[in-house]
């Protein structure tokens, strides 16, 4: 299969490896269980139905195998669906890997680091650049592969880094601007806010939240972090509870999550940077499927709007 | 008087000219009348009291008068009072005049409008530029001196071009880093957001809201004037509707005012852009007045919070 | 077919014409596409599934069509559904038109027409009487067809001007009650609240939002017209701002769709007038369906409640 | 005193009897204590200052006394104030009575009472007519003095009964037109629905709430007493409920008191009437004090919004 | 069948008696009805379908029936399913019964009705005793079978006398720690609470809401009954307004149900211990469930919450 | 002066020593500076006006100043008031100290450490009586020293300590109730949810919030505690990450502070007792100053509401 399964039309038959992202058991109307696989490359997903599934079936076919497919494309509901005529699990013969599979970001990982450690190079503050660089050091690994969320934005791989490089540079246009913001302190926030991610999503594929993820939540585990590697590094400046304030307070409101408001200037500049980033990489990904003259899909973490795109519009 | 009335401090004496900002009668507790007046130049404002006043002083003393006064700085609950103890009316002989005693924008506003135009120049389509350029040239003269607001933000003389201005060159920066935006609908759509003040303020000085402010609103007032400026030029396109929207809904929600919510992309970014450039002409103004490791009064316009000004900062 | 689908019960059979209104398709547990058609006429209207259908038949059995159709009514979750024995769409040879087939007002339009002219004739402010006068004679025809809403409330051909006839006679016993109204800006109010629903809505048949509609909304559109209007008549009194107020107005709350809430006392009344004719209406024919001592289905518009009929109610 | 409070100008001297309807005591910032008494008659209400009032001035002019008063009519942030020069409490030999100083309904309780036992005169359901009957005969006295509420609106000697008077007309228009209501349930709840403020207020004059009045309140003290009548009079039928239905919803919301929501035709009618009645007397009083092309006073219960008078209404 | 429903596992075979508790008719995608049938007996429940019935099934396999069936238990969506491959009604010879199928209460009905009569034999105010006892024995039979709601908390026969035993129980431990609260109060609104649910609930059984259960509620039935009671028993002190403002208060906001918020100190424990009672309910019930190191489902009267049973729990 | 403040009536005269609590500046209208002392001692508090005072008097008589005071206590709005007549500052002579003038838990601190000691030492399980030891330990000073809050709840020295003993008492009742709670856990969450205070807090007198507790505030000051202590005591068990749940999760919801509700059953139950304790304190106190019949003052930290003393309670 040379094309990816984003490129695929109603009426075209399939041929290839796909990865399986998700699975559901169902039971038919006619008593006979079934299971419904989202199915997945680098390009993109498509539901795909495996009627009258045996008991092996349910062991074989699970999430993150990938997978050896034959069927027709049909729609349903105004998507497009996979119906499955033959399917195989693969083996160290099909010569296939998993990350082959995957959506990643634009930019290569290492690239990305570079421009971020790049930003931390150019700090003037050592007590905020001291922390910030321990921290991603630490973290560095998992840092470069997780999503920045389990969906809504950025939900890629290396989804997280992407999004921190963005804010940066966004962050950078706006001090041009607005010169009486710490950069300094608006870099560090930016690096830090959500690199408690690591802990609270399990991984890279198949993303979900972790115990300590759901119990403490990413803002509370950085803050954490932050206070012993200061402790660690024997910073003892106001620069750790600023820093701090600013992981804490960047989901802005209480019932978002944040259980104090921006406080500090950087601090709400943090909140806005974030949002314009992750609404942009909303829409620009919602736009793309959209012809002009027509309304997106809604947009559920964007108050279920469906977004219009103009006739005049490139 | 040379200095500013913002530099005075408590114990200090005063005698010069200032503009009688707005008045308020109070009856004394011994049964004599008294006014609070708000008295300002070009570098801030000071409330004073004038005791035992007659009939006359509430004919003379009125908002938008240049007086000559002579008092001691005293502390009120925190904040500087002035104590009169002498105070008249000037005239022609003294030669002063209005423009001395206001807050301005930072920029000239010819150069300003200059900067504008230049945006306006540089868009290719036709149709936004034509509407726009239209519409600003119509206003030119009130647009250039309204606030763009009777408080909270840009509250000074040519407020209003200044903020569009900051805007301007904000939504260019984003538009580098998210080149998806097209910046011909966005620009123009920043130039004539809040241009329908120029109808719903009263003007520059001492500035209320008008009947057709209270009862239409400046948002309304923008739209129906783009529509009859396409009725004008015979511009029939979609960008007529398009832009009626992005007006329509740069207060984002229903409850803060917009009949509907952005719908398409870039009236999403002009509310967020609208939104950034008032928060920082709010923390920034405020903020200036903080020594570090103290905290701001509280801004009303910002959730009533007091922020905090790191010992680390400059 | 004589009786209308509205008087089916379980059991029986039905053989005649019925019109689609709408069309879902789905993918049954076998694999096999079916439809799901909302068929209707005048009298009401009753989902029907059309099981392994193919290709053609989904290109046939379109919304707006009228098919002839046999088979039997059952019950599925407690509501009756056709079960489709035999189907094929109309032709010439049918001798059947749209219009049979569609449920309309109680009253003819021109009748309703001419009643609303009336108020009109009677009106002693001239400006009031002028502008509504040519905005219902431009907007006439779509006026006369348009329905109320898409749902809710008096979703049915002509189903606007019946909204508006029904409020022009609550308007005037509420008059007669409360002589400080003035009843010229209250009717004309009432007149042109919802006429922007002739460009917010598609038609009488199959009705969805229009793109301007979804954009800009039925109330912003007629606070246009109002503005063009006066413009191109030459109306320059306070009576232009006075009427587009109470169209911007009559949702009452930002939250409902109006950017500025009734600050007159006329708009206060609309937006209450228009409050009860339309739960009225939803009330009437939703009660029509219930025996006494029983509850309703849930009135979605009306918070989801269930209203009781009393047993000792005629 | 000829020409009453309402009509007084700023600059005139008032020489005259007057009622006081509340006094608070103060302290002023001489040490001193004063009183501030609310003063009035039929025609309104003024408030004066009692500088340096002795302890017996505190226990000689309390709330409700008729005193005999001189002095001058001031201004005082915007509204009227009394600075009296002169104050005596009246005697048996003054020869002035309560009722000549309380504002009232503009009809005669009796008269009133004649329109109300009209209505149920002329109900044809037994059950409805009996139990209203019976409750309106028992709290006969106290209805036809008791305010509608202590504030707001109706809030004058008879306010309860006007207001249920105008209600009932307004229920009998709107019959008119939705000949679906049935309008012995109607009429009945609309007598009913308020009459608990017979035992929730205090009376006629001064009005607080009683102990009952907040523990319970008064529609639950109605719906105790419409199940006691009808086990006194041996009334079973549903009628019993639905009227307790009526009263208990016509709040419409938990949130303003009602423990249900309307789930009957009636009920939601009488909630709606209510509302109409009320916020028509509070406009009718407030727009009685605005010149055309001016703004009221913030009206409080109605979301305080100022209200507008056309420059072109009568 | 000698165990109970709740401890099969998959793959295991049934071949016994169960109750049917609710039944839900659908039709197939290959046009067939099917019954949806909720099977239990006293240790729990489980879903069954019973494909391709016949009209006679339809009328025979009704809620509240108890019915032999065989089958296998599968799992479906994560939970238990029973595939019924033979069932049929029971008759005389079957020797079943309907209390051997119900959900009941740890503790035995008579015993619990001792224990809350020993409460009230102890208290000293004789007013809140004869008002409590004299109810208390009106409705003893329904109040010893009904359950404390229709759903999330001891929904099971019995359910609202173990809940009222519970909070007196709490309620007596918290008097101890606080003895300024007034037991006899407190106890007597405890029991009191709740009992208009013998009105609003059909009965032990397929429970469902009454008309006057929709229409009034339990709170305003049991105000209604105190009044009523205490004319009965001349009983005229105080006590009988603040019991009924106790149980119109015990939820504690007008959007939850009470007219009243509680404004009497019992009022306000009254409602806390109830609300700890129901909570501890639910929660012992859902954890009982789930493993250590796992997380409930979803619980919905608790705000949607999902609860961890930590590791090191017993 | 032998009897408390709070003990004094109208009409009395007082001479003897009290504590300015907090101190507030005037101007009066005559143009004279004066000051607002708050004055207490161990009893209670009054409020007392020093009028006409000078630039020296401002700077003597500052918060947490014991004095000496002559003067006459008055009545203003429904408060007593001190008439100051004499005052002065006192010095070593006098033999007056702060502890005597201070509100206090009614048990000896040490008393109630030996209690909170006794729960920790009965502990079963190692991790949480090891953490909770010892963060007790290291902050046990200021811990015995804080009130819980700087307003509504005990706000009084060892305020905080004597909530934690009364919380440590109404679990053991609950837990004895309601056996599946693992008190080990419920216990250590109930020491350690507030101990954060001690740095939030300024201290037991004149408490205000620290910038710490207002960037970072206690409930995340005290969860990175757990963690470093965790980290210092190489404890690596989940109940590190169950604990930290338990204080994150305290205050229930977003909107009131906790980033995370309670997602475990103790945590859950922490928040109840919390409040129940809370409550309990505001209202015994409340009540303590309200006579039969009458209704207390609003309390602000309960919605507002007045509550009611019935007639027969003791």
């Amino acid at each position: 299969m040379h094309k990816g399964i984003a490129h695929f039309q109603v009426g075209e038959k399939i041929d290839g490896y796909l990865l399986i992202k998700s699975v559901a058991k169902g039971v038919a109307s006619n008593g006979k269980p079934f299971l419904t696989l989202q199915l997945g490359d680098h390009t993109g997903e498509m539901e795909a139905k495996l009627w009258d599934c045996n008991p092996d079936d349910e062991t074989t076919f699970v999430s993150s195998t990938i997978i050896h497919v034959t069927g027709d494309i049909q729609e349903y509901r105004g998507k497009l669906q996979l119906k499955i005529k033959g399917i195989r699990p693969t083996t160290a013969m099909d010569h296939v890997k998993l990350a082959d599979f995957l959506q990643c970001a634009p930019i290569d990982p290492e690239e990305m680091f570079a421009k971020i450690t790049q930003y931390i190079f150019e700090m003037k503050n050592a007590n905020l650049q001291r922390i910030t660089r321990h921290l991603l050091k630490k973290h560095r690994e998992a840092f470069l592969e997780i999503p920045a969320a389990t969906k809504n934005h950025h939900e890629f791989v290396s989804g997280l880094a992407y999004h921190v490089v963005s804010m940066l540079d966004l962050a950078k246009a706006l001090a041009n601007l607005y010169p009486s913001l710490d950069t300094d302190l608006l870099y560090s926030g930016i690096i830090l806010h959500d690199l408690g991610k690591v802990i609270e999503l399990s991984g890279p594929v198949g993303t979900t939240y972790t115990v300590e993820g759901k119990l403490i939540g990413h803002i509370s585990i950085m803050v954490n972090e932050i206070g012993q590697v200061a402790n660690e590094l024997a910073i003892e400046g106001e620069e750790v509870m600023v820093l701090q304030h600013l992981v804490l307070s960047h989901h802005s409101k209480g019932e978002w999550g944040s259980p104090k408001p921006p406080l500090i200037r950087e601090a709400e500049i943090l909140h806005m940077v974030d949002n314009i980033d992750a609404k942009m990489n909303m829409l620009d990904r919602a736009m793309e499927r959209v012809k002009p003259g027509e309304f997106s899909e809604k947009l559920y973490a964007m108050d279920n709007r469906s977004f219009y795109k103009p006739t005049f519009s490139n």
